[in-house]
Parts: structure tokens; sequence; C-alpha cells
């Protein structure tokens, strides 16, 4: 059954994301199972219905077996200790991952010689829950769901996860590895070092200022409720992005502050500001079409139009 | 008819704020009328059946005639030229001002010798809008609504002032002006300056960078759609407190900076901003009892009471 785009899915890691996958797949008609390597969190899915075990060779030589494609949903410090166990049991199968940072993915791929038949993936989409528990069949619904079209990358492959993808509701942007990481450096990591920056010094304000908090503060800090080990799988193996996105925000916060203190002033700031907002309200995704994976030049082609906001909607 | 609770209620102002301080009046049974220097925004007030006009003269001797409770509702830099008029055609109505900063408000109050019947105010509530449009009669429901209880401020004026705010649905915050300035440079203004930041690095990373955005750069950066001018209009009033704040975030933010680049680790920041906002979510308004406007001490106990996280949910 090579090849047939519904044959099966086994997905490694059932927290909020890959556990989302999982549900999405088998609502959209896959074969679909996972492995979790917390008993408690595999008896949980189980108990929702799911065909999930803690037993990372069973589920991966099932995966050997139908030739399903293999998603990786663990968060970057299991990676190391999933992608061994998929080069034992099931090497040849397509995989792909929904970790959030993809230079640091591909490379550990790489390493463990897994590459042949890797695409990375990237679904734009979470909530400041975590776990089996927070997942969702529609968690990707009308999301955008970022896939590596890095040189190397194959068609079919690319074909059958850019259909998972559309199969769970999203659109798929194509983009190289290292532009992703550094556009989520801006778009996710960023909120979630000032989110935490916000949250501390709200709560230095003590129970005045937090009774006062409303909706600026309530949505400024919501991801600063995620935990604190799962932000930090998140944002420090993109730590390079993350830098220097880090020290152009202290540039602009700095300037910002030396222009209030010296001129009472902070139009600058105001104005750049409302003019990024407006930019975010006004992108709208175009459709990508004529561009066959397989095409000559199609990685390449892919990476330009998904630079240019573009994004697939279908395979057709 | 001196000191009936529901006799008049006079706004100046009839923007999101002070247009929802009126229609909220009216819905609960005041006698409630208003001013806006814009015509048409006036007259987008009467169209849906307020009475609102854009002669301040006017609606001020009605406000002396009927010793109306006069709200001031416009934004800092109209300020001057409201109190102005409240002193030529009505200087001995109750005052009191939705405005955003509490001590300038007050300064401002006393050069213009308005201050003996002078409570100052702060609802808690916003959008990202503004304009009459966007005013509501429910903005107010379930929200915190600050009051001054600064040394001056005068039982009878006070409890009138309380009691329009929880006819509006709030809950009142008893503060000093001070604090109060203090608390909302972490919990406002801080959110407003930040949220203008992560707006413009995710702008700088283009389209794709806006594209594969989600829910935390949408929620980090909802309040950097407010119009630039009633963003400064709003912090830039309250500049030394904010300059605090902003010195001490940029602090947090270059810690994270250097203990991520020097050690791979953003453990501390999210380990204390998780804390933050678990602070926040547990944040729990308790009843304030016993304090009678009027009674020996009562804006020291008020105060003290507020800054341990109290709050008036009635005045009986």
């Amino acid at each position: 059954m090579t090849g047939h785009p519904k044959a099966a899915v086994c997905v490694l890691g059932t927290g909020l994301i890959g556990g989302s996958v999982l549900r999405a797949a088998a609502a959209a008609g896959y074969q679909a199972w996972g492995f979790n390597r917390s008993e408690s969190g595999a008896q949980a899915a189980r108990a929702d219905g799911y065909d999930v075990v803690s037993d990372a060779e069973a589920a991966l030589r099932r995966a050997a077996e139908r030739d399903a494609l293999i998603v990786v949903g663990v968060p970057m410090p299991a990676l190391d200790t999933v992608l061994s166990d998929v080069k034992s049991f099931a090497p040849d199968c397509v995989l792909t991952d929904v970790v959030s940072v993809k230079a640091p993915v591909a490379a550990a791929v790489h390493r463990h010689e897994l590459s042949a038949h890797f695409v990375g993936g990237h679904p734009m989409a979470g909530t400041s829950e975590s776990g089996w528990a927070a997942s969702s069949p529609d968690l990707f619904k009308n999301a955008v769901w970022a896939l590596s079209v890095d040189a190397g990358v194959k068609a079919d492959p690319w074909t059958r996860v850019a259909r998972l993808a559309l199969d769970c509701g999203s659109m798929v942007v194509p983009v190289l590895a290292e532009e992703h990481d550094r556009a989520v450096a801006r778009i996710s990591h960023l909120p979630h070092v000032l989110a935490e920056a916000l949250a501390i010094e709200g709560a230095a304000g003590g129970k005045l200022a937090l009774g006062l908090a409303a909706g600026s503060f309530r949505d400024g800090t919501r991801v600063a409720a995620t935990a604190p080990d799962l932000v930090r799988a998140i944002c420090e193996p993109n730590a390079a992005a993350l830098l220097e996105v880090l020290d152009d925000t202290l540039r602009v916060l700095t300037a910002a502050r030396d222009s209030l203190r010296d001129t009472d002033s902070l139009a600058d700031l105001t104005r750049a500001g409302h003019d990024g907002r407006t930019d975010y309200e006004d992108t709208r995704p175009w459709a990508i079409t004529g561009i066959r994976p397989g095409d000559h030049d199609w990685l390449a082609k892919l990476a330009e139009a998904g630079r240019r906001g573009g994004v697939l909607e279908s395979l057709d």
C-alpha cells in the first residue's frame, strides 16, 4: 500500500500537538495509532478510544509493516531517543515532525541517518494548556502548517505529509528550515519571552496591580501560563534566531524609554507598532497554484512562493 | 434634589469610555446627557437616541441647574479646556473623571480650583476600538473601577461617584492616585509598550513571519491596534511611573538575553513569568465591608483595603 494517501499514520508523542494530530488524522479517515512514553498519557488516550501504547518498538514495528507516515510530536529534549527508535524499527518510513524549531530537528534527523524520507513540519497552532487532555481534532482547522522545502526533500514524502496537513484542515506554508526558525523567533518565541516579562512586572505590583489588571494584561500574559519547561523546550533550541530578535527588541524598547524620558513622547514606538499590527491584520494568504511536487525546481519555487505569503490549499 | 443618588449625570466626551458611561448610566435609570466636542460624534450619539450636544456651555449649565454628577471622559490633552468650562459653568457640581492616569488629572483639577467636589476615577475596561460607535452599556459589567481615596476627598461626592460605578456593574477599588498610577504603569501601560514592540518585530519578519503568526502573536499585539495618539494620551502622562517599570523590564529582558546567550537557558525567566501569571490567575477580589464613607479614618482604611486587593461591591 506504499503511497496510498490515507494508508496509515503513527504519531510518536501524544501531548497537545501530537495528540491533536492523532485525533485529526483519525477524524479524516486515516488508520492512526500512537506511542506515548508515559503509560498514564497513553492510558488517557486509550480511555478516549484511541490506539496509543507506551511501547515505542511495538508502535514502530507496526509502522514499518504498514508503511505508515510517522509523525514525531515529542518536545526537543526527547527527540534523540525517539529518532533512535525510529532508526531501529522503522527506518524506511516517511517521517515528519511537529516540533517548533526546524533546523535543529533536521540536524538531529541527519545525525540519525533518517534524512532520506524526512520532511520537517510545524503546525502553527497551540494553547497554553498541554498534554493529551488539551488535544483536539480541530486544533489545526484553518491554521497554517509550515512544511520544509529544503534541498534534498523528495516529492513523494512531501506530498504525503502535505496531504496529512491539508486533511487536518490546515493550509501548507512551504518554507526553508532556517527561514522558518528566524520567522518563528519573531512571531512565536518573542511573544513567549515578552509575556513572561510582562507577567513578572505585573506581579511585582502586588495585589493592587493584579486586581486592577484587565484585558491588555490578560491577553499580553496568556502564554506565560504555559509550563516553563515547555516554553524552554520551544524557545531554547532556537537560541541563535531568538537572540537576534531579542537584541533588536531591546534596541526598540531602549529607544522608546529614552524618547519617553527625554521628550515625553512615545510617538515613534506607537506609530511603528500600529503600522506593524496593521500589516498583520492585512496579511491574507494567497493560494499557490501551478507548482507540483517533483516539477523542475519545485522546491525553490515553493520556497519563493511561501516567502511571499503563499499557501497550498490543495494538491490538485 | 442634592444628594439624590440617581439625580443626573452629565458626561463630557462621549468616546469609547465616556460614551459607555452615558449608555450604562441611562440603562441604570439615571437622567443622563452628554457633551462631545465634535458635532459628528454628538450626532452619532443622538442618532442612537442619546441626549448629546456639541455645546459645552449648554450641557454644563444644565448640569449646574440639576446638580448633576459630572463625568470627564476626554483624553488627557483635552482636559484643560474641559475643566476650564466646568469652572465657568458648573463649579459646584460633584466631579469625577474616567481618564487613565490619576495624579496628573488631580493636579489639573487642583489648578482649576475644582478639587472641593472632585473624586478621581478609572474604570479598568476598554477595547482596541475607540469612539462612540465602540461604546457599550455593558463595558463596565464585572470590571473594577478605581476610585481615589486621597486626602481631602469628601464622603458625599465619593458616595455618589461610587454609586454610579456600582450601578454601571463594576466593583470599586479604593486607591491613592499615586499608587494607582504606579499600578497601571505595570498592568496597562507596559502591555501597550510591549505590544507595540512585538508588532514591530513581527512585521520586520515580512509576509512569511506574519503569515505564520498564530494566537500568541495575535493576542500579544492586540492593543497595538489602538490608535497611536490614544496610546500616547494614555501612557505619556504617566511617564514617571512608566519609566520606572520600563527600566525594570529592560533589566529582566537583558538578563534573559544574557542567560540564553551564555548558558542556552531561559529557566529563570520562564519560572518567574509563570509564577507571575499564576499569581494573576489566583487573584480574587474580596469584599470590603464595615467601612462607611465619612467614618473616622475612612479614607486611610479604604486605601489600605484596596492595597490588599479589596473591592466595594455595595454601599450598604
